[in-house]
């Protein structure tokens, strides 16, 4: 089942497709929601985001040939990380599908794409065994964690560097019914394919990352967990489109323009 | 004017002290709230924290003694910050005024307290210049920033040490009338003043922070931001009590204890 929110008649609502059609509904898609009368047309609506977390998680280092070529660029051999890397974003930059991406006035220019697999949590809880872990996954969508390279080397907590208004799209939609393998994520630039990689041949999959946030943290229905991203990231420039794709999910697809 | 947040029938509800009396609104604080009928003793409510915001925003590194101190143990030579360090923290850790702080059972041990003034955002904005930021400012109340030092050390981006469950005590209420200067923070551990400092003799102080933040990110109502601590900071143990006092505004209290 796929699952998309947008606004209509002053209101944001929640929504299943079916077809060509979206059934809208009361409540939230992980809360046992109710069909409503209403039906609108999917190509008709412009999406949000698919959810605004209560708390937004984000793995981060979490691919070999991305963590290979960080520390091959600092002159550092590789070490592999021995736990997670839970950081955290700011929902001030969420935009939906087809919304631009916006580059600050005073960028370096430097603003790179990082397709991630987004897991959002439908059923939350504290202590999860790695076993159960995918249990309280409500389904998946599709992320873009928009990152600025110079900002990134000045920002202690990548604050600028990854939080700036728009440079979080998140999208189309959340998919209930996702196989984790096999899966892959294809980041197009204008059309052209640029990177291309095994979704989940992550260093912490989904359930050890949902494993290792709950020994600490209790996980509520609606947070969601970015999954991190793998080589290549590239620079994006003013008038191009991105697009990332993972399988079985959908395209997530963005425009990129400069602040006015 | 103070407001607290509780739970009374089933429902969190936000209201305004009066005297012993609560006068309990419909809406939030910040949205032009209507008074309703219901009037709740204050003394009879569990306090919740007086709000959630939709991203949690922690300015880091912002007094000079907390600085110096942290280059001193590293054994480097004091240099100033040029920019503020946004950091962000998770909504999972805030508990509030009366709630136990819990000490994981894994963790060191080394759980220290921070006292800190947080600004709430009553009006949003994106490029709020430093001259008017405060206007944007509903009002302020008092966090509590627990860090585990252990974690500190490992975690790239705090998230254990500083977002583990509970350690984001807040409260008691949200006073909006409040002056700056003078303000003092004081922290009493089982009673006894363990640090007080100016409170805002920061690096960056409210206004200069919120106009940095919206160079690059829209504020809305509602979001918060905590201002970082000064020095010393130290242990907690199980069986404590820690009390973050701040002039004009009152008093957060907190006891601590061990994971069961």
């Amino acid at each position: 089942m796929r699952w998309v929110r947008y606004e209509r008649a002053g209101a944001v609502r929640f929504g299943f497709v079916h077809g060509d059609e979206v059934h809208e509904v009361a409540g939230e898609p992980w809360s046992a929601p109710s069909e409503m009368d209403t039906r609108v047309s999917l190509a008709d609506l412009k999406l949000l985001p698919p959810l605004i977390p209560p708390t937004f998680y984000a793995a981060g280092v979490n691919y070999r040939k991305h963590l290979m070529s960080a520390a091959a660029k600092r002159g550092e051999p590789y070490v592999p990380p021995v736990q997670s890397h839970i950081g955290y974003r700011a929902v001030n930059a969420l935009i939906g599908d087809g919304t631009p991406i916006v580059i600050p006035r005073d960028s370096s220019g430097r603003v790179q794409f990082e397709g991630e697999l987004v897991a959002v949590i439908g059923r939350g809880g504290r202590h999860i065994r790695e076993a159960d872990a995918l249990s309280h996954v409500f389904g998946y969508t599709i992320g873009n964690d928009v990152s600025e390279r110079e900002w990134q080397k000045a920002d202690r907590t990548f604050w600028r560097a990854k939080n700036a208004d728009t440079f979080k799209p998140m999208g189309p939609w959340i998919e209930t019914e996702v196989r984790l393998s096999p899966m892959t994520t294809t980041i197009r630039l204008n059309g052209k394919v640029v990177s291309e990689f095994d979704t989940n041949d992550m260093i912490f999959g989904v359930a050890k990352t949902i494993a290792e946030i709950t020994r600490y943290i209790t996980l509520v229905p609606g947070d969601m967990i970015w999954m991190g991203t793998d080589d290549p990231t590239l620079d994006m420039v003013a008038g191009d489109t991105v697009e990332v794709e993972i399988s079985g999910i959908g395209v997530l697809r963005n425009p990129v323009k400069g602040e006015s």
